[in-house]
């Protein structure tokens, strides 16, 4: 399933048979005491294996550098723009198309890639509109994460470092968890902080946006299954209607 | 010395004291019947492995898109442009400063990014210029390769699946050789293919440029040997100067 | 109020006192048979004109012409790229702090332009820092829009010339609804709409995402006070803290 | 005739039917003590509005932001580049033509805008040839202001805020008129202000260019109906082309 | 003078001495039968060669390629973009400014150019504020020119391969006219020429906009020698101010 | 030969016959005491001339204005970017294919204008793919160097106004060399000078990057003329290709 795997005298017919090619995308990022910078990376990269498996697609390289803005003043973060990050997306995009896919599935472990992803898509919806593209990121998740969580949520839309994204980690990339150094990372959200540019400094020191300590490997395994049933489903779909 | 492991909490004081960060860039790109499209990731990743140990520097996660030109009608190339790359690059090196990097080095595996890399290096130099800058396309093996190798070769300045890129690879990553498939490839290179555009496909329908019969793992440890060491000078001058 | 009426002889003064400028921002677009196409412009002026009394700040002239890509293919429609907008804005925002202006107020009308204000008021961060910028779609309504609302959302994210748009309509700008002419819109929204390039023609024909004959003007006033009372201490506390 | 005030459910076939859109554009600048900054905007809009009424055409919302580079050093002016301004208006003519539209007519209230309208027009003629466009700045009045006009013009080619330009005001939007405070501006134009970049508080305090007190509503009306008079034919003669 | 002709040993002390660049800027394009096509060329270079002579500055090598947007179907013409245009005189300005000089003087043969010229001097203007820049298409030339020709002009604006251009080139190029051909160009003006895009094929054969059989050498010097004295005297008036 | 020297009314039949046009392109840079600011230019020039001459094709106006990053702090060098002049190539490139031109040859005179030659010409083959285009740097040189060199090459890729291009210069343009003046210079090339971004002025004082002395009108003379043979033989062969 590994495309960069595949070698070119065999890869045509399988592009042709397949149709469907996935690209993790994550970032580089500070992720507080426990969890490592290349979390979103590493958890794209294998969400990305286990969507591939259900769909019979194919994975690509992970592609490793996100848009960071509000993180970028952590220790470790590395930013691109929003710019480069679009650019980039809708090359590959298009050269996909070139080589004979007909579904380019972004799986995206960092919410600060959304508008990126989705201004790419849109590109790529004029360029070669016969290409499907997807931008996932954990869709069809809200039911269930309200369920399984115990701590209240500190922000309506995104999660970082938490109970939530460290349950993905334990569950996904466990080894790379270090539940010893998992603190409840209390933030203070400003109070304007959705509505005018705010970097993250001004919340957190951590960058532990709740209580990472209640995270498990059970609550992971549980919401990821359902998006990956969620998007798979749509993958699917998609690969029919071709 | 993978960056993307460490953990916010503890790598500021790594990135003050190591100073040096390697990127590692390929390409996703038909290397012929023997070896995978991602070869110059794989190459350019473990290369910059060792350099990161020889220089107690760190390593970036893997950039495996690149500029595909030639060969980005083969099967499983995927082809990006050099606007997109040059943006992503200098993005990169900026946030790297920003970090605390004091030394940025590009440790190509595909021969078509070394424009882009030369360009965003430059950026880099003008607006950072207290960040030094590498791109590092296998130098100083221009001896040692002749030496080398056994059959003549195709081309004076790139090499493309052949004796050469193969040994490499049996050095390097020989689990993803396929030595059983390696096939003498005896391009026809036009007249004029060097003085404009020329797609490969008009030279060579297995993008095998010479003969990867000939390849061994010996040969290949020889010439990124001496490769490393020119690096590693490099590097550790650029160090001792900081 | 009307920054447009002041005159450059005298306005000196008055900027350096108010510090702050709203700009409403809309879009021409499609509001099903009920409501005109400036919708979105009526309601950002409007609710700029309110915000200006509750903070004593400057209105700015509203920019009518905003991103339309998902309804641009309904009649009525004009669609501007984000590129273009994010360029203006963020002129436009430079220009006001060379006057003097130390607080930029986006209200924006139309949930399309989101990604667009975002990106131009994180541009501004880094050319003008000393600008607080902000962007506002109906700040702080969720908890009294599902009060108020009568019938379920079409959509957890966007709404359309449906119960509440209207509703804002009735209270903001009554003289130009035909409540005659308000239907019950059943979207069919798509399974992976939120995931793929979707333009609404594949889910209405009407434009109408809901039932709009619901709509009241006690349901407006009720919401556009609290977002008003929200987007005003926002905007008071920024001018404190000058 | 205001498009704004449409509905979708209806504007398809009148669209169809007038095929001709007037977009008024003006700027926010400093005008002297006598004028408004919207000076433009409204001239722009009224004459919009008459033009409208000749060629049965419909009036877009007025775009309020101009290029006021000569001018942006004074109090209230507000100044974007012609890149963005560029960007906007192609992205406008492109989505009017897409909407149905064969007519694109400029009305232009600042000189400042007139080379960004022109490579407008020009990329629109690249892109959509088969629209019309026009840029519209007080065409075919050159004659009759030399007749109405008392005091000799300060300047070859531009008026500001003088005689002339309160005059349109006075027809126009007379309304908006402080006649009380209106002087006689006595420009000092550099010897090679049309030769280098000149911001115009080089060459006058108060941005009145002339003497402002001649202006009278007689000599707005005279002039401008002759405006329309051209402006019309034009617009006539291209319906008829259609 | 030669710019090009210094070497690098010696040029630095007289580029502090004679603090001015002129810039001659042409364009490739049609202009009849009996101009080459390299007329605004050889104009702008020898024109820049005089006025060199006048003010005690450096003359660089001419550009010769030039936005030809109106001509460019007609043979033998070659356009270039504003866009390209603009970025390389901004370029060359800002490196010229490096060097050392103080003054950039762009001495256009070509109207068409006059847009991208007045936009990058614009762009100097605020990334190079201590360099004077100034375009110049034959000031002070109007009142001389009326009293000179003798059959009216076709245009207000511009003229074109007529009795004035060809005069020029009687005057400063005459070796490359061949009056033999020279005819009397009768264009047909649309009546919307200066207000929508307006290629000249669809208002004249030849590109002669005139009579260009009345041309004498002795008019061209009478205009050639009043533009030379008004450049030269804002020149010289720029060199004091240093 | 000269295409600027050609009218308009004549041009079009040759256009159609030649099919080819040359384009010289230079730079203004710093080449030590002997020779002039403008030797890349003059070379260029004077090459194209000699393979127009050679291949029955058209000569365009020199573009004389060149990438000088490496020597840009050299008295005299004039730097223009890669951007800029990969727009104006792609744009000249583009107007010639309209023009008729089926062949396009770029005679470089500038090694660093390579990057941004090859990139136009890869522009080109996607928008006008019919257009055949070369960019020549002296190609085929290399053996008949290394024959004709008596001091040893400074460095593997690059010469500049050493003992080869000199000898260029005295064969091509003899009348603009000081030999009086030239100077054997021993540049210090920095260890890492091919993998960094390294201004030349860390490498040399006098631009010489090797014995200048030594150059001889034969030598010039021997060089050029096989690469006009190598140009001459790609250039016929591609008119026959026609």
């Amino acid at each position: 399933m590994k495309f960069e795997l595949e070698n070119s005298a065999e890869v045509k017919d399988k592009i042709r048979r397949l149709g469907a090619a996935i690209l993790p995308i994550g970032a580089v990022e500070a992720h507080g005491p426990h969890l490592p910078l290349g979390t979103d990376n590493l958890l794209a990269a294998r969400l990305a294996d286990k969507l591939a498996e259900r769909t019979d697609s194919f994975v690509l390289p992970t592609l490793p550098y996100g848009q960071v803005w509000s993180l970028r003043n952590f220790p470790g973060s590395i930013n691109v723009s929003n710019e480069a990050l679009i650019r980039l997306l809708a090359d590959i995009g298009e050269s996909l198309y070139q080589q004979g896919f007909r579904i380019f599935i972004m799986v995206n472990g960092h919410l600060g890639n959304a508008a990126a992803l989705k201004e790419a898509a849109r590109i790529l919806y004029e360029r070669v509109p016969a290409l499907k593209v997807f931008y996932f990121f954990y869709p069809g998740t809200k039911e269930i994460t309200a369920e399984v969580r115990e701590a209240s949520a500190a922000h309506g839309t995104y999660m970082h470092a938490d109970e939530i994204e460290t349950s993905y980690m334990l569950y996904l990339a466990g080894e790379y968890v270090d539940m010893s150094k998992a603190i409840d990372g209390a933030p203070h959200i400003p109070f304007d902080a959705d509505f005018t540019p705010t970097p993250w400094e001004e919340m957190t020191a951590s960058a532990v946006l709740g209580d990472a300590t209640l995270a498990t490997r059970e609550k992971g395994e549980r919401i990821i299954q359902r998006s990956l049933d969620v998007m798979a489903e749509m993958v699917l779909r998609a690969k029919k209607a071709l």
